[in-house]
């Protein structure tokens, strides 16, 4: 049980921000979960504040009476990271939903953290540039930061790591820093940028976010091709990769993910493990990429290479694609889904998939694979029965079991989806107590009282 | 004055390296200095290492006994980063100098950290890849990713910030640990990769790296042109970026430098702002870029476009411009270089390099201008007599100039040499006090008895 919120807290706040500070009970129990199979967890109470200032001024007085203050925005977390399992505030960010400059000579956006990226790609749209971040959700730029997101793009574009160029940050004592310049490097300190990238909102809070932006690509050009098994489409990926062929998106959908999609999206696609790709670049470049990929995927027995130029039929596939996750729920009335997210050396997907294709041939959970298999990333949509202790007992011990593989061939337990409530253990298996330690030191120093998103990535004492 | 190194400390380190720990002046003074300006610091003792336990345990009793330890390969730093302020141990790494493995699936080569570039190049060569990150001098893997290197290929391939994937670092307290899985992408906690990426060994002390590594490009073309002004160059440049055109590098060389270039190199090139170009891909790809860049160049005044596609051609003039450093030390007997490293957004390059041209017009120094453009990032090679007190006064006087004008222009202070001694004022401008107390509560958290380079990056109490 939490410690009531001291009322002399509760009296600031109230000053401080009015009625945007409220701990009405549907306020609450509407920040109490996020995307996640984890069960709701109320926060005390809730904060929709305006400007970076505000914030600074919340966390001096979370810090000084000792206040968890968990930010969110999109909700969007599949890992639970905003929930406020030791209680303390809800510090909701929508307000703060603007795109403050765009500079297309310098390749750089400014946003506040709750916008969204559909949205920063609406607003770009004219500019001749766009954002290329996309893990599928409509998730906030800050919340995306903040787990270092990345997705379906990611092969050629990178990650939020390469994609975010500095920050500004409220830290735990409530003071207001930059982490960097809008130069496109720098070796002047510390990468702090990096440090608050992927830092889940432990160490401090992102109010404002520089992110590089790309030429939007001359043609784009996408196209599906269907493999007698999993091992044949990411023997492509490999020599595609390999081959320096520049592909835009490269993902790997398995036969049952395809039966949900054909159900779903109303397609008639072939019920085999299928690649679908994307090519970005001038006509000449996309008829170069698209000669090498046919003449590699043909030598590893893919068929059916079908090509979708037309705007039209390119959206058609990738909303398909994307909209693989609602899908998979769909395979079983009343569901939810626990998602695996681990990451390997692109060298060791393929027999990282085929084990894990006989742990799950032995479950009775329906498991598809969806995979960003340019960059060794792959899921395993585990459906289970919410309200069945059994199922979530059997996803655990896949989960356990695909980490543990993963780590063993040199890969990660999160390539994308971040750490959250589900991962602290997995990451001591990853990188050993003593790195554990060192993030430890970090989180220690960085917020002696514990009051940033307390209970995620590591365990405090 | 240092205190002397307690006997008991000599006596575990005999011990523990036999002959390889020596406190003879020869070798002393060899790790006196490295390519900076700064006069000679003797360190008291210099390590030989070979492996990374012993360097665990050679830190244990540098923490023990709090003497320093100042870790040192190639050695040319040009922010007195290895020098060894504090007195200390040099710790040589060069023993530490295999390729420990490349594994071309996945793109990775593992390496130690006294591996120079150019070794690895010639050790990649016959795989078909290649390590693009070229700081001009041939330095070790393990110097350029503590100061967070980069060099004329980073505007398409990036600095050691993007390229570096993993790390085996020993603490301060002496432990090793791992930073990372050889996964591309990972959300699994916090960056310790990227903290340690640029840490210049204040952090930790780096023996083991994970790089990326690229596929040969098919065809390389190089090409210079001159231009009127460096304004017409540095819009040309900007245009080149904006609409995304792939070149491998595009460098600038003002008049004074083509001058110098010239003496050295025994080359006949016309003495004006100038534009190196390097193109890498298909030959449909070349060609693509090619035209596209010379329609720009041309719109801006820009003559004399030059191919050189044989690769004897290409190899001289990029020889040269590697050179051109050295070429500028002869402009004037006896002297010693100065280097700014300012990177500024890449709109505000031409305006910023114009105000400096005037501040150098009004200064008797001789100092002409390379520039890494295609990331903002440019160095005036301040050129002074060692001997004269008022050179070295002038010298920092315009360098104060240049980088006040840099943050102005949101900025930063270096590109890619680092902070080392001589930056850690501008830090303090460059991001605020509070951001630097961040800083400095990473150090005290890592390296609580500051043993690890003490004196660089940020001023401990």
């Amino acid at each position: 049980m939490n410690q009531p919120l001291p009322s002399e807290f509760i009296q600031k706040l109230s000053e401080l921000f009015g009625e945007r500070f409220t701990t009405s009970n549907a306020v609450l129990e509407h920040h109490s979960h996020d995307e996640s199979s984890y069960p709701a967890v109320m926060p005390q109470g809730v904060v929709f504040a305006n400007t970076t200032e505000e914030i600074a001024q919340l966390v001096k007085y979370c810090n000084q009476y000792l206040v968890p203050v968990i930010p969110v925005a999109a909700g969007t977390s599949l890992e639970g990271h905003v929930l406020p399992i030791h209680g303390g505030i809800a510090l909701n960010m929508n307000n703060m939903n603007q795109v403050l400059g765009v500079y297309p000579e310098d390749l750089i956006a400014v946003v506040q953290p709750a916008v969204r990226r559909k949205q920063l790609n609406t607003e770009l749209k004219d500019t001749g540039f766009f954002f290329p971040i996309d893990p599928g959700a409509d998730a906030s730029i800050g919340g995306m930061t903040a787990t270092r997101a990345s997705g379906t793009n990611a092969v050629r574009y990178g990650t939020m790591r390469e994609n975010v160029l500095a920050l500004t940050v409220v830290t735990a004592t409530g003071e207001i820093i930059r982490t960097g310049t809008q130069a496109k490097k720098s070796s002047a300190g510390y990468d702090l940028t990096r440090l608050y990238v992927g830092s889940e909102g432990t160490l401090g809070i992102i109010t404002e976010v520089t992110l590089k932006i790309y030429p939007q690509p001359e043609n784009l050009a996408a196209a599906i091709c269907s493999f007698p098994s999993i091992i044949d489409a990411v023997s492509s990926v490999i020599q595609v990769i390999q081959l320096g062929v520049p592909v835009s998106r490269v993902e790997l959908v398995d036969e049952l993910a395809i039966r949900a999609i054909n159900q779903y999206s109303k397609l008639n696609l072939k019920e085999q493990p299928t690649l679908f790709f994307e090519f970005g670049g001038s006509s000449q470049s996309i008829k170069e990429q698209t000669e090498s990929v046919q003449e590699i995927v043909k030598s590893f027995s893919g068929e059916d290479f079908e090509w979708a130029t037309h705007p039209e039929d390119r959206a058609r596939l990738w909303h398909a694609r994307h909209n693989a996750y609602f899908a998979c729920l769909q395979l079983q009335a009343g569901s939810r889904i626990m998602n695996t997210d681990v990451c390997v050396p692109i060298s060791k997907l393929a027999q990282c998939i085929e084990e894990t294709q006989h742990d799950l041939q032995n479950s009775w959970l329906k498991a598809p694979i969806l995979g960003h298999v340019g960059d060794g990333n792959y899921h395993v949509l585990l459906v289970i029965d919410p309200n069945n202790p059994k199922d979530l007992e059997e996803a655990e011990r896949l989960n356990s079991l695909i980490v543990h593989r993963a780590l063993k061939l040199g890969g990660t337990c999160t390539g994308e989806h971040g750490v959250g409530m589900h991962k602290m253990d997995f990451l001591v298996d990853e990188y050993g107590q003593d790195a554990i330690d060192v993030m430890r030191s970090i989180k220690k120093a960085l917020d002696p009282n514990n009051i940033l998103n307390p209970g995620k990535i590591v365990k405090m004492a």
